[in-house]
């Protein structure tokens, strides 16, 4: 496995790399959810590209930046075992060097869920993607559906820029009790890790109505509400019915649905999602 | 020479294309200028690509988008005649579909020059030529240097977003009595087209001033004010000496200053421009 800090150091790892390329897009500290990406890229791909980068563009002023959890070199014990070809570790002044100001933009999609509450989170996001597809130059990249808002802005990106490769969404990794596996979840104390599952809970709660023929959202939201209401730890920012795509608010499900909320389990915030009308054995199989 | 509309023709075009592969993104309209790009771009590539497509996004509301002028059969004769391989002519459907949502926006050096009397243009331009970029993957792509401004911000982006590939800049090619070639040129009536003079003109008394080892930028900007004040038809929207890498306003020049300016002849704005410090053959030799 070769690891690499310069974009010239880069480049010319890149070009010894039998195509089809795959790129797993990382900010470290990479738990079973990362390498879940990296098997999915290895089962498509000749070779599998793995970039670690705590971007601070896409931290709010008020959020995690400095605190935020980073351990490389158990991260690149982990990539080497999972067969990684190449690992790009760039500093910040490879990525944002003096004199930075170029930004990408996803209008209206970014303004909804996770954008509402996170305003400038997007636009760091989108625009260190952007840097890494052309430095990488990948034929594709994956992307975890935990978070949804992301694969979906970034799928817009891809059609509107005319980038050259294909996006893989790879399934929600989640612990045996039912936790979104986040790299945040270290935050949590005994007690904030057991309430906790009141996400996941939740998000049975409506797979089950859904099944049961409910198509009302508010009538799924209420249910919803009705077990945050039994978990005194945890305090919901958001829950929210909306379409996959566009991610407009939705009434009346016809035929899918992205559930996704943000939850606050004191100072850690954490998020989770689920689309109704498509198959989520980590939900439906508990 | 291939010529094609949707993107997927093009990606499937592009594959059969020998490297390195050099992109000359126009609006169409063809002159000398554009031509001399394509010249420059068989010097240095084995394969040519030349974009034909008028970019709604980087006019303004009041600006002459619907009557910038249009040839696209002139324009392919034109391109076949100079050994273009691939031309590619999107529609507005192609390039802005239904839904279209996504921007690069460069920050400060966009803000002076044309960027301050023209608020979205640079926008329009980095957005169309990003895409055009991830379109075509070019090694190499060319731009003159009469969008002076326009080279400097595509340069920046170029820098910031890690593009995969070289900028080549190639020099103002001009009318034998000093008039940049541009395809606005065609709005000027013969009185306007003789005034249109003034813009070399005064760019030719910068550099003798400057050539005489004047280094100061107020008393160069008074000596083109003087040329300008003879000249009744034109009206000067700016006359500006910065840095031709940061854009920032000079007083004393050290090494190079890059002299712009903006003239309304009538109703149509011309621009044009040299750099102090380097050779200018077409302002040098009258």
């Amino acid at each position: 496995m070769k690891i690499v800090k310069t974009l010239e150091e880069l480049r010319t790892a890149r070009t010894h790399l039998n195509a089809p390329v795959g790129l797993v897009p990382t900010m470290g500290f990479l738990h079973a959810g990362h390498l879940s990406l990296v098997q999915c890229a290895r089962q498509d791909c000749a070779s599998v590209v793995v970039s670690i980068y705590v971007n601070p563009t896409q931290f709010g002023p008020n959020e995690d930046f400095a605190a935020y959890p980073r351990d490389v070199d158990r991260d690149l014990d982990l990539l080497r075992d999972a067969g990684v070809n190449l690992v790009w570790v760039p500093t910040e002044e490879v990525m944002y060097p003096h004199g930075y100001q170029t930004f990408v933009t996803v209008e209206e999609i970014t303004q909804v869920l996770e954008g509402a509450m996170r305003p400038t989170h997007f636009r760091g996001v989108t625009t260190i993607v952007a840097k890494l597809f052309n430095a990488v130059q990948p034929d594709k990249a994956f992307f975890g559906q935990k978070d949804a808002q992301q694969v979906a802005v970034l799928q817009q990106m891809v059609r509107d820029l005319n980038f050259n490769l294909e996006m893989v969404v790879c399934p929600i990794v989640r612990e045996k009790d039912g936790l979104a596996l986040s790299s945040r979840n270290i935050y949590l104390d005994v007690d904030q890790r057991k309430a906790a599952l009141v996400l996941s809970r939740s998000l049975r709660k409506a797979r089950e109505l859904f099944a049961a023929g409910e198509r009302d959202a508010i009538k799924i939201h209420q249910a919803m509400d009705a077990v945050f209401a039994d978990e005194p730890l945890a305090r919901s920012q958001y829950i929210s019915l909306v379409d996959p795509k566009t991610l407009l608010d939705i009434e009346k499900i016809e035929t899918e649905a992205l559930v996704s909320m943000a939850v606050y389990m004191g100072k850690t915030r954490l998020i989770d999602n689920t689309i109704l009308g498509k198959p989520d054995l980590t939900l439906d199989q508990p």
